[in-house]
């Protein structure tokens, strides 16, 4: 993706570089007209939340990335806002924890498939999963049922940025556990996740990249730790929170 | 514009009714991509008003009748989402309170004025201006700044729903009286409007319009009364706080 000129420390850096991933995903046919709506939605949330990583959403991170080291077969579901916002740092965080990347679009159409997949690669990704679709996610209608068997179908950790709630909630009563980047801190996705995320994706992703990083290697009973220290209800209290009183 | 079948006492009417609307301005050139990723920051906060028309506005929407039946031109401007969204219910606002009406884009361009214009004349406009653009509003740029100079002009008093915080500053130092629609209180429009309504378009404007059939033909002094009744910042103050605490 073609880059804005802009240093890392602009007081806007993450809200002018947002809009300007999010119209390059237009042109090149990866954000649907509800990924852009969905955008909307965000950009008003992170809004109210100051456009910052509160304290509660980098704990949240920090016990993602335990979490993804610990998996077995750990996989990142990416929708066409995802590939549009963050192609490069998902690949990064794939690299960090050995995770799987899988494309899953609300509304798949082959063409959107292809074109994700492409941005993807050309960030980078050696493998992407998700168009063989031999898999299938009970409990949801045909086309958003779709998930690679060997990819989300044999999964044990997922994470999944803004889910649908729907398909976010089928993906929990599988017995995957659940990793859910998400502005609303009051969404099914949200309050369905393990470990919920409340931050922008563009602000998420390298921090869970970092914590990777930083925690790699430690032992199992380190990772244990942080993933049972964190509390999916008092991150979303605390979201709520600072979404509702600006603090 | 093609309806959807739902009843009007369906709880998600208004948002769903909404969502139609405004894919259908895609699919007709009269939505941009700003406009879509406007309509998600509006459902966001819409969200957290709890999708309804809180008191606070309801006087504003009253305030605003009173205004425009007091005013000797009123004009109502129209962007591409106001366009999508109410162009039945702004030709009736403008029969109710004897306003023209103005197409006025944030992204001019001669393709999609013709087309809002055209959308408005389908859904009874007899007169739509904003093509003349004979007229310039000061400290704007160029194209931002184009008016036309017997409407927008020479109004008195002017609704700008969902207006960009710099035009709805410029027309402000203009001396007209400015009313403004907007669903972020904290937004420069609403801090900047003589009478900000926060509240969802698609429920502001057949409020207006049904205020101001009632109010037709009151005397001057009553509508003045209800006009310096109404304090912009206590209506802004109670729609930060719906929104900030849910009530």
């Amino acid at each position: 993706m073609s880059e804005i000129e802009l240093p890392a420390d602009h007081p806007r850096y993450a809200s002018l570089l947002t809009r300007h991933r999010i119209e390059d995903g237009v042109e090149k046919g990866i954000t649907s007209k509800q990924g852009l709506i969905a955008q909307g939605r965000g950009e008003a949330f992170d809004y109210l939340l100051g456009e910052q990583t509160i304290p509660s959403a980098d704990r949240a991170e920090r016990a993602a990335a335990a979490q993804l080291l610990l998996a077995d077969h750990p996989v990142l579901s990416v929708n066409g806002n995802v590939a549009a916002l963050v192609a490069p740092e998902i690949v990064d965080l794939a690299a960090a924890v050995d995770a799987d990347i899988e494309v899953n679009l609300f509304n798949r159409t082959e063409k959107r498939m292809e074109a994700i997949a492409a941005h993807l690669r050309e960030h980078g990704a050696d493998a992407v999963k998700g168009l063989t679709a031999d898999g299938r996610i009970p409990n949801l209608s045909h086309e958003r049922a779709k998930v690679d068997a060997d990819g989300i179908g044999a999964a044990d950790v997922v994470v999944v940025p803004l889910e649908d709630g729907d398909r976010a909630e089928a993906l929990a009563d599988l017995d995957k556990t659940e990793i859910v980047i998400d502005l609303n801190p009051l969404s099914r996705s949200a309050q369905t996740a393990a470990i919920p995320i409340v931050d922008n994706i563009i602000r998420a992703v390298p921090t869970m990249t970092e914590h990777a990083e930083e925690l790699h290697g430690s032992a199992s009973e380190t990772l244990n730790t942080i993933v049972d220290q964190f509390a999916a209800s008092d991150a979303l209290t605390a979201a709520e929170e600072a979404i509702r009183t600006g603090v």
